[in-house]
């Protein structure tokens, strides 16, 4: 565990996001600055500069503690934008990703079809030597924002799927789209006219492994709610009393704790395990990603639920972190696959595990 | 089943409730409007008018259909303020409360002890043949436009908690409580410095009915909730197309409606026996009624978050009424009596529900 | 509630059947003299006596609390087998079975298609102006020892189902099949070869009649296994110490007890109010009856569950009530009608609950 | 990962256990010949010849593929009372444990206390520099069959507990206790009367050391229950016809196999790491031992409820491996600790983890 990543991360999360995170939950404010402090400190895209994959997750869980929105911003620049461009295209503009100077996104989900990503309608139509791409697309994490968009289009000739660079400009229209949860993000609907590629980045396989690095860091994100919102229900129930002791004291909600500790832990045991399977071989490691996916985000929405049940109506006032954490975790059994895409993965591996 | 009440309500919810359910949670707007013409309409408290508790109860999940927010504002002004009154008083207080005329707050929770109430610390001391209320109040529902109060505190000479009535006025001071869901209900925190009571309207009886009666109410609250989710669910799965076929043919979601369908007729028969029971004799309904509330509380919960499920992004995104149920839902594991008091007293009945 | 023969039942199961509850299990021994007995006494099928349909199933439900198996065989004998004979033929040999001088069996699983009933391969042939039956059938309580079995065969010509009466004699073989609960109620396998039916009951309603009363009678059956299950762990939990405090004192176990009465007090309702709905019209009872049954077997499995986990190594020990609990209350996920069942049955009325 | 100790392993148990698991489940029958012959090719306890820890798990996980009863023998004979021994005593009797020479009990539950083993009863006393065992053991695995007897009992003069070892003999007293799944385990009652101890294997650190392999051993257990039970199911459901369509291709089904598949992985992940944990530090890892004992066991629960259900009768009906399984698992959440025993554990953890 590289303790010093971990330990500037938890620093800069305590005295920078911390106390912005409340207003970028309710203003839906889009913390900019924060991520230009992040990319100056190095510590927007851990994995750009050599961090182990464990290590830049442990880092991403440590913003989730503190701002959903803040770690989603991460996850999208560092994992589903940036990861893929290092990897398959390995230019420059990896650099200024993971500095914060370009803002990026991905632009995969369509209004029509949701997770059947493979239904997409969205063209590459090629035209005087130039890729053209035409499309809607939905869901988009700094949509409203971003500099580069890495989009999801289909062949118009050949109809396979390949992903193209976009900039911004003027063939881009963008309209905002208020979610619950993970506010701030500047999630949006993007609709692509005529747009040229920049760049085409590569096949079907860039989707799938933004997909897979995408994954495993909404869990590692699932993971630092729940440690965040278990901060704070701690913190209240041992100063908390009720029916005569420290709210901590009972039974009951010690229970509660000690299931939430034990969730926790084994959701960090498979995501470490899911990092290093992913660092040998990203193609294989599918079904242990999809397991981390479905349990984590289960996971997190159990152990942020309980919370909020000890905190009671505090869990349930705005200004609390458990509060904002309940309404993030939803967004993890939906974003990135929902249960039922990974569901639909980890079917495929049912066979082979038996017979492995 | 009283098919007119139900009909008036049902046209009046979608016809003027339904189109200003979106503002009421978004700028956490109190609509006093509605309920006037509510009150006009002989809407805002069937009880009053000689309605069946459960025709009463049906209607009020009616309203829940289309906002958690007016079905709780209705839940306090006719259930936690304005039955008691009518039992213990039977004043014409009563009647006016009934048309709208008066807003009413229950004011029982305090910031020290929540659900632990009897840990109340809010005085009623007599001074000059006058009784002074002093303390805080918490969580206090239309707490911030309240006309009355029907407060709970604690007798400063015997220690003996009983009831009594404050009219609005200098002494008494509301800072507004933001909360997650059921927004647009006026929460606030009330603090009462040497205000005078109109009445006492009795000892700790009148609370103990009023969070019977409470209870009972919003039950209904989380049924109609579950039923306006899964309405929207299903229109929504009934149009969309995935993975080839429309979403509500795939049998995986099929299983989520028919559970949820499941758990709501469940809720519905539940909630009519206690009806009956807390008609025939409130007192021996506590475990009924602590049932229903448990077991409502975790449906509703349950129900919303299948709804959410199936509708993806759109389950989260702001504007859909699954979205705002999902917020709304989780109130009522807290509300008027958290599963952990409901747990409390129905453990006091294991014994004796063996051997009867 | 019909006061006297609930205390009838009450006495009479614990006097004759609890004694033999647990060699019944054991050796999987088939009581007939309790069956006899229950017969004279006149409890072997109150609803023959003209009991009302609830406490009819409060009777069924007493018997299970000491002995699932034994309310398994009154199940099958009473509601399965006797209701339909009496409502569609009628005849004396409805009193013969009331009376347990005739065991019968309900025909209508086949190995080949479980509870998917409507693929069934029996067929019904005439011959010489006779109905002549063919074809095996799987999981028959009573099989073994069955005089008089109501047999769904699938009409050689229309290839539409009917039922029939076969008597006990040469032509029927009969396999007894090992389970792991409801033990000592004669499951097997019975195989029809030329049998001669003695009468046509009627078409495929008296199959959709002996199910949705038999539907009933197993959620009857489910909640007097949690009850009984409960019975035993309590008196447990109120003389076992452990850390130093009677078990029962701790706050995590009080609310296990709670939470499960909650499930009961809830099954219990919906039981009465299916009861009213089926005697009212039970084609209408359909989506109440398949709520009751899911409800119900899930009930039951979660309460027996948390009673074994309360008793620790006693509640996994052979000899105590609740171990054979647990493996009766299985059962009731499975018989009758599948929990995938159920949700079939209920999702068809989705849309329509929506709109009543 | 010591693939030639697992083909091993697997291709015995197939070969040698298989064929005889239903008749230990059935006849609660001892096999001593298995053990004898595991002993002799080695994989009897294979710690003992260097195994990894990690793979060695794996061993006992694909001996509970088809046996639970011998894969608890075997977690018994080298964890629970092997691996103490060879840590703390090293004496050659580990050499003959480990070839299945002498049959070893881990005496540590009393009638009195269960899992709340720091109340226990029995003592040790020194009589004549000799040391005298009085007590009586409870739940012992293997206690009617063993040679040794690894005894945990109070110094009557200081009240502390220590291990000691008893060897067979006239002071010793079994009586047979019959429980419900992993049955052929010689599950017994032991009361020593005036035994003297062969040895002092040391404080109650061994306890400690003993539950600490011991739980992580019966977590690998459950995760060989799952598979097992899951191998089943499949090649059931890939074979059986069921409205139309192999029951594998319904996507309700593929579901409930995803999600097994998904609770799977996650358990191995866990038992990986905290193999590893442990082989570093075993006094540190016992919050991950304690979160592996719960969470392992409940999925196994979940995991073989499912498959049940998915074999429907079959899966209710001796002779399956699911039907075993299903009563094999319901062990796992009560032996060497129950689920609350691993919850006080973490609960003590919750704090620490929130500043790590």
């Amino acid at each position: 565990m590289d303790k010093l990543l971990l330990d500037t991360v938890r620093d800069f999360s305590r005295k920078y996001i911390l106390p912005l995170a409340e207003k970028i939950d309710r203003e839906d404010w889009y913390p900019r600055e924060i991520i230009a402090k992040m990319g100056e400190v190095g510590i927007l895209d851990p994995l750009h500069y050599g961090a182990d994959l464990y290590d830049s997750m442990l880092s991403l869980s440590e913003i989730a503690r503190v701002s959903g929105s803040v770690a989603l911003i991460q996850d999208v620049q560092g994992e589903l934008v940036n990861a893929p461009i290092r990897k398959y295209l390995g230019s420059g503009l990896s650099d200024e990703l993971a500095q914060g100077k370009i803002i990026g996104s991905f632009a995969l989900s369509e209004p029509c079809c949701g997770s059947d990503t493979r239904s997409m309608r969205t063209t590459a139509r090629k035209e005087d030597g130039k890729i053209v791409i035409n499309g809607d697309k939905m869901w988009i994490t700094q949509g409203l924002y971003a500099d580069l968009f890495l989009v999801a289009a289909r062949d118009a000739d050949n109809g396979k799927i390949s992903t193209y660079l976009v900039s911004k400009g003027n063939c881009i229209e963008r309209e905002k789209v208020e979610v619950q949860g993970n506010r701030g993000t500047g999630t949006a609907k993007i609709l692509f006219s005529d747009c040229k590629a920049e760049a085409k980045v590569g096949g079907w396989e860039v989707v799938k492994y933004a997909l897979a690095i995408g994954r495993i860091a909404i869990s590692a994100l699932s993971l630092g709610l729940a440690l965040g919102a278990m901060e704070e229900a701690y913190a209240w129930a041992s100063e908390r009393n009720v029916f005569g002791r420290k709210l901590v004291e009972h039974e009951g909600i010690q229970w509660m704790f000690a299931d939430s500790l034990s969730e926790i832990l084994a959701t960090r045991s498979l995501l470490e395990t899911t990092c290093a399977a992913f660092t040998r071989d990203w193609v294989e490691a599918e079904p242990l990603i999809s397991s981390l996916k479905l349990n984590s985000s289960r996971m997190v929405n159990r152990v942020v639920d309980n919370m909020v049940q000890i905190m009671g109506g505090m869990g349930y006032a705005k200004s609390t972190r458990v509060e904002r954490a309940f309404r993030d975790a939803r967004l993890t059994r939906i974003g990135e696959g929902t249960d039922e895409v990974q569901r639909l993965i980890l079917f495929r591996y049912v066979d082979k595990t038996l017979h492995s």
